[in-house]
């Protein structure tokens, strides 16, 4: 073996990775916003971030305050579920909704001719917990809740939009941005699972 | 609202999703590696996959006879295998394992100094299968992987080696591009678990 390995112990190398991290980075964000871009960027080596992730007005503070209050996260992927920390969120009271594959949303998306996330983000305004949703793959999921939104039927603590893709990708981070809701968005068409999984976990570990 | 978005059925966002990715690429790969590559970029909206993905001689022929013989996943994460349509990969006969939470993986780790990722890889040489192992997230994976090979225990059927990442992740995709298992990798620190379970599932569409 020619290829030489950094030699550095398993219990360093998320400390190192983010060191590399925040010396390749060309922004210089906010304090409370830093360690959410760097979980980012650690989960996708993608720095594109740093110009794409948008964040509404104090929403650290508020999303942290949410989460301390027990709120819950509703995803769109079981992949998201999967990527976040249960246990650190359970500790606060709060837990991780995916109804994505639920015989009643399958049922509800058929009848209405629309798609499960759509049915999934339906389904949540039936929960009585304070929310928040983090969105990495399905656009209709945040369409749904701009609609539920205005329609007075859901008020949400924090939208984490950020659906990867190529059909109405964009427009639909663009819906969310227009409301008052507090929001964490990757504008364009980039996201993920990985990266609605890394943003919360980045929050939990901020606490 | 004056976000426009395009009216696209719920079963027609996938192919219209295609469609414009196939019109943006700028690559013009074989046929049998145009549907890996496409569902990567579906995955990530990130074209420079048409540049960073790497696939030996054949492998995609390889991978499906392994999958058409039952041939079982082995991941580094459980996002990796949450993303997986594991009905579609049970029709033949296969499952998906990750370890990673596994208590005498963790002790495993602990006793020898290394990673979970490098003591489920150990793990996974007690199975007596053959292996198609999706690694989306740790190098030591991969590194341990190598390792295996080399000390002969261990013969993969399918390498996907797409860890994202700052330490070491460039050169743990060499050390497996060095071998002669059949492999699909994504050269450069970009990857991830969604692009993992991409791969597998491109693969599975495919049969």
């Amino acid at each position: 073996m020619n290829i030489k390995l950094e030699n550095v112990l398993p219990m360093e190398i998320e400390k190192r990775s983010f060191e590399l991290i925040e010396a390749e980075m060309t922004t210089n964000p906010p304090e409370d916003i830093k360690p959410i871009m760097k979980r980012v960027i650690h989960t996708t080596a993608d720095f594109e971030y740093e110009h794409t992730l948008t964040f509404s007005q104090n929403v650290i503070e508020i999303a942290k305050e949410a989460i301390r209050n027990g709120a819950c996260v509703v995803t769109d992927t079981n992949m998201v579920r999967a990527g976040i920390n249960k246990k650190k969120l359970a500790e606060y009271g709060g837990e991780v909704f995916c109804f994505m594959a639920d015989d009643d949303v399958c049922e509800d998306a058929k009848k209405s001719g629309s798609t499960r996330a759509s049915a999934s983000m339906e389904k949540a305004t039936k929960l009585n917990q304070k929310l928040i949703f983090a969105i990495g793959n399905a656009p209709t999921a945040l369409v749904k809740i701009r609609e539920l939104i205005d329609e007075g039927k859901l008020k949400p603590e924090l939208i984490i939009g950020v659906p990867v893709g190529f059909v109405n990708v964009v427009a639909s981070k663009e819906l969310i941005l227009e409301t008052d809701i507090p929001y964490i968005i990757a504008k364009g068409r980039k996201g993920g699972s990985n990266v609605a999984a890394a943003i919360v976990n980045a929050l939990l570990y901020s606490l």
